[in-house]
């Protein structure tokens, strides 16, 4: 289950101001219990999920039922790809995707390493674009996929730009502990590791997320110099030392956010 | 705007059960009135695309910013990359897209055209996998983007597993209007072409969904037989004469497609 609500989250104490509607809180749970470990759900299984009664569960999921975002066995629940369509709505209504789209599919056909595109997210980053190279050994990432932000070089370059105290906030809750052995979780030290990641405009990050994994990433800025998103090239480490990912593949990871700035420049006009 | 509800759609119809929480059916509209052509609304905007008054839409719109999947500039709202998490339970619930990959990628790399995995969502089809080619003139399709089942290779061999009260009343539906010179869209030659794609595994489709488009598409089933999702390879006309998709690129995407197959067995063991 993906972040089951508590009594005490957060979003619930937010759930008490005036305009809150309730029920679509939860009907949105119960979306987001589905996921690939439990794909099917019973009644009492959705209920136990989102901490709803089972009468309110069997509401939302008929409702959902109705609407076509969820379908039923008799016994068993599962989501429809209709549910797509409220994803999709953020895609489309992104027009990154589609500018990014061309230049990474060049620099993958250049590099033969996998290009991914993402935006920050509270303390994660999701993927919007991804270019898979046509090698096996492909990590299997699809757009939508999450990862915290701090142990990324995506997430590092996108981290840089916040106001101070937004990066502090966020550096704090960095130290819940490492992903790999070589993670760093230290605040100061993954503060001066974003800090050289403003200053060069690039980061590399080896094996802090995934052992055997080396990514370096690049800033995507609007017209105003805002960093709206961030570009990787993403690769073995076995196969690809870090001198190599700096030396040859940074300048034509460079080239191609560039070329993705121009275009959203020349989108917007 | 994506389908704007209306007083006489048949979801409102169905909207009168008792269990329905019409509250939830509205929320979810707002997030679906965002889109490509309306990234950005105000309140006022918003209350237009969904058919709410101010008092409703600002109640939900500021719900939605509360949970995170609606941002706001203090005038215009737009979504968060937090609305992926609902598509994305869809997604990771879903193993199909993660058994597929590896296969499409392969079968890419050795066709060098671009191959999707879809399936059927009413009358539509929908991506849930895609590996693009790295040339250049690829069409930019995402996880997410839907097409009319009957004008595409695709959505006739999903067409071709439905009942037959089932699939008579989608073919009814599909004579709405064609979408390039050559659509079929009468119903009884529509029927022949799923009839053929049923008894002979495969479909392709001739610049009937966009000109210059060819598409083959191969079924994927289940180890019950039934069709569970559609795999195909589309090229440009120009370059990729019918001829050689039927006698070059079928034999491997029907590999590719046995290959899904096998491993989504295997899987569910």
């Amino acid at each position: 289950m993906t972040e089951p609500m508590t009594a005490d989250d957060p979003v619930r104490e937010r759930a008490r101001a005036a305009h809150f509607v309730q029920s679509l809180e939860r009907g949105l749970n119960v979306i987001r219990a589905f996921d690939a470990t439990t794909p099917q759900m019973t009644l009492s299984e959705v209920a136990h999920a989102t901490g709803l009664t089972r009468a309110a569960a069997r509401r939302f999921l008929l409702t959902l039922v109705d609407l076509g975002y969820v379908r039923s066995d008799g016994r068993r629940f599962s989501l429809t790809p209709g549910v797509l369509r409220l994803g999709y709505s953020y895609l489309s209504a992104l027009s990154l995707p589609e500018v990014a789209e061309p230049h990474l599919e060049r620099l993958v056909a250049s590099v033969h390493e996998s290009s991914s595109v993402s935006v920050l997210d509270g303390d994660d980053i999701v993927y919007v674009a991804r270019i898979p190279t046509s090698r096996i050994m492909t990590v299997a990432i699809s757009v939508g996929t999450r990862f915290p932000a701090y142990a990324t070089s995506m997430g590092r370059v996108l981290l840089a730009d916040l106001p101070g105290p937004e990066l502090d906030e966020r550096l704090d809750r960095a130290a819940n502990g490492p992903i790999t052995t070589r993670t760093t979780t230290d605040p100061e030290a993954l503060r001066r590791e974003i800090d050289r990641a403003r200053r060069q405009g690039w980061s590399l990050v080896d094996q802090e997320l995934e052992d055997g994994l080396r990514s370096i990433a690049a800033p995507i800025r609007d017209a105003a110099g805002t960093v709206v998103a961030a570009a990787n090239i993403s690769a073995a480490s076995s196969r690809t030392p870090a001198a190599r990912m700096r030396r040859e593949l940074l300048p034509l990871l460079l080239d191609a956010t560039a070329g993705i700035e121009a275009d959203l420049r020349a989108a917007r006009r």
